[in-house]
């Protein structure tokens, strides 16, 4: 079995390995052999500049981290029902990155057991059902955080994963692509647009005598389209979902860790204060680790229930090692500082090809989280989808890897290793200038379908041809039934190169 | 913070960790530093035997496993979206040891997250809803799996986790001490009397005009006390849920990878062929790793679904080259062998002590996965708990790390490193017997209190006092209703040192 051929791994991954585990590029997939920093190389030798990996979030394979790892391992790994000083120095050192407020750590495995964890949390506290999460949303792959992803649950054709009656979906706070946008109301506060579509949900939960549960966003949407909320949007969001007694959590599993550059979390640039924040993908740089952050009230209330809380490996010495190793690399290595210069950098040099090419209909970002959305038409801004896919693929020849997102999978996406460079931006750039030119002469020629998705009639009010899912505002009705909006279906793709990485 | 004091890491964990975090021997945890095969140190240098930790699989920090990560995480650690021989080399590896038809393998990071999905790809293949789990069984910390474990659910005071109307709880098989017992039915088939069960409650699901989903057992349960189930037991019940349209799921987080010295899974023992195994804890050796493997035809109409599954970690090329290696060191080590013999020995060794000390009810076990009930009466089968915690306390005064599991938390549980020898039985065997001697001279100075707990009269049928839990017979009405059977309260603990580790 040594030295597998690609094929021979090909047919083996297509014997053994669920076929719902899609591959990157299904078509033409990589076998990556090992990496360092922001590349990849290929098992030809063939380097790739990885502008996705945010969980390899200092560097792919980086000396301290995996030098630590080792240390802990020779030594000891086992689970946190034992005392230990790693476990606690990761949980002080989390805490004092976070509102003073939030001082009470549970460790776990991955991002989804973080959010399943979030909403026990949120469920023994309140003693309330009902939970709001937003369209387009996805916080992982258990039961409990797919039921507060319509990003998943959209996509469900057997009807096996319906919504909850107890979940309710709130508009994505997206002001180019979303229900309310800037270009229909100019100077208007569409912060509080959106933030009364949350409450309007609230009013008609208590209207129906049901009691408020939680609030789940990340602070900038990630699977949604690389979303950037406006202005105050969840300050005013918190604090309805606070004046009903509910709690406000925070999935920071993708977005966190500096990577928007300002600030360590992106809760902080809404000026918000969560109740619980989940954290995860970055934090361990590839190893599996994640933790909930929540205050002494709500962990009280927890242990209350009676139920003690153990997770096998969550905070054991061996994964907190590496979660301690990562955060310090990330202050000796000024990343956060780095990732905001960088990400300027490229996103000034974006603004630029935005005067080029009428595709790029958005360019938006923080820090080393950035979305480029693609237009057939910059007034409608019908989403460039199949132009998106041609650019991903091209790029690919180019040897640099991006991905495609949103619910119409035509905004580029980029969150590289946080080592990511100007060099690296000025590659990127390069090589979409090309393939970008390329894209308008094959659009000259009619090669990519000119067609009316109607996305610009119906905003976000994307509705599934087999599953309907209300999104819920004071035109529509309650959960479950189909939305009385217009209809349309976002374009389905059997190639994935993006998702929730 | 280097070298904290223990006083030091207590103080911190109390403000750090969350409070349903609990600590082995709470009132006077241990702070181990370092760890070796079945050997535990802490910060004094004292050596501690540990016969409990079966996560630790191969013996704490076994070198060839930490090597083989070592080199992996130098190299690559990234998502399983590109392709990789390590995940492919262990699917096949982990589908060559399962019978044929199950062939097909999901990566995820822990055993909740396993039986999660196994709970998902069970949902999509039967489009039932009606799930069948056994009275104490645990099957994990996320909200699917808690569903499915009443071994967690009994204990929830706030009535915030409630049993959903879709699960069915049936009596443990437990010839012991469960509803069939064979002081009871002497020369009866008991199999037969607790599958009898399981069919009733699968009549009541169709006479109410529902669909069986899945039946789920570990095929030796932990938790619920080390129960071995009578022969014949999981055939015919498997053969019940097959004939109904149910999937049958067996749960080997906790007893799989040759802890059973006869096979690898401790389904085979048994005899049977589930439609879905779980595998996890041991398979990492302490490191994240977890997989759910299952047939085509489950895995393709999972695929239909139309959602793909992404695990960030799972099946990384770390994770896999740590679950290749532990395979490799239990085949080269030949493990289960040695489980067997020593399990063999120890056992034997247990029922000498059997006759010399009453307290002993009952020895059970295969391998290295062995209970002793602790009973104030042979006759009444009147479980010792405060003497096993007492033994608890003592054994690790004397260097033993033991713990305590069942409803009783009265059966004293062993399930070592597979590296645990003979020298080391016989040590146990001295300070055990040391330790009864005392139990002894303290039960004859009245220093235990001698009441009836009642265990005899309703056997299985424990009701928690706050959470009325229905055990499902033909005797007892439908889910969510309070159980027409006397009542009787399991002691609570505060103090847990066990559990589902």
């Amino acid at each position: 079995m040594e030295g597998l051929s690609k094929e021979e791994t090909i047919s083996l991954r297509k014997k053994y390995i669920g076929e719902s585990c899609d591959l990157f590029f299904h078509s033409d997939p990589l076998k990556i052999v090992r990496a360092s920093g922001q590349y990849m190389y290929d098992e030809l030798g063939n380097q790739y500049l990885d502008c996705i990996n945010n969980v390899c979030h200092v560097g792919h394979c980086h000396d301290y981290v995996v030098e630590a790892a080792y240390k802990q391992m020779k030594v000891l790994n086992t689970n946190n029902r034992y005392l230990h000083d790693n476990i606690v120095k990761l949980a002080k050192k989390l805490a004092e990155t976070m509102p003073p407020k939030l001082s009470v750590v549970y460790f776990c495995n991955s991002g989804s057991e973080a959010n399943d964890l979030a909403i026990r949390l949120s469920r023994h506290h309140t003693k309330g059902t009902e939970m709001i999460t937003l369209d387009h949303a996805y916080h992982g792959h258990v039961v409990s955080a797919m039921n507060i992803s319509p990003y998943k649950i959209r996509k469900n054709t057997d009807g096996v994963h319906p919504y909850p009656e107890f979940v309710h979906v709130a508009p994505s706070p997206d002001t180019y692509r979303g229900k309310y946008r800037d270009c229909d109301h100019p100077g208007k506060d569409l912060g509080e647009k959106y933030a009364n579509d949350v409450k309007d949900i609230i009013d008609k939960v208590h209207a129906k005598g049901n009691k408020m549960c939680l609030f789940i966003a990340e602070s900038m949407q990630s699977c949604g389209g690389q979303v950037i909320f406006p202005e105050g949007y969840l300050k005013k969001v918190y604090r309805y979902v606070h004046d009903a007694g509910g709690v406000c959590i925070a999935d920071e599993v993708q977005v966190g860790f500096g990577r928007v550059g300002s600030h360590y979390w992106s809760f902080q640039i809404q000026g918000v204060e969560p109740d619980i924040v989940t954290v995860g993908k970055p934090m361990g740089n590839g190893h599996p680790i994640s933790a909930v952050i929540t205050t002494n009230e709500i962990s009280s209330s927890f242990a209350k229930c009676g139920m003690s809380y153990f997770n096998t490996y969550g905070g054991n010495p061996v994964s907190c090692a590496i979660g301690l190793a990562v955060m310090e690399v990330i202050e000796q290595e000024r990343l956060p500082q780095k990732a905001l210069e960088t990400g300027h950098y490229i996103t000034e040099k974006l603004r630029e090809l935005m005067k080029i090419f009428a595709i790029i209909g958005d360019i938006r970002g923080q820090g080393l989280f950035i979305g480029i959305d693609l237009v057939k038409d910059r007034k409608t801004r019908e989403p460039a989808t199949e132009e998106a896919e041609y650019v991903l693929h091209r790029m690919k020849q180019e040897f640099i890897i991006l991905s495609t997102d949103g619910p119409y999978e035509n905004i580029l996406k980029m969150k590289p290793p946080m080592c990511f460079s100007r060099t690296d931006a000025d590659n990127v750039i390069e090589k979409l200038t090309v393939t970008l030119k390329e894209v308008e002469e094959k659009q000259k020629n009619g090669e990519f379908a000119v067609k009316n998705h109607g996305a610009d009639k119906n905003h976000n009010a994307v509705i599934d041809d087999v599953r309907p899912i209300s999104v819920e505002t004071t035109t529509v009705s309650g959960p479950g039934e189909p939305a009385d909006l217009e209809q349309e279906d976002p374009p389905t793709k059997k190639v994935k190169a993006s998702e929730d990485i």
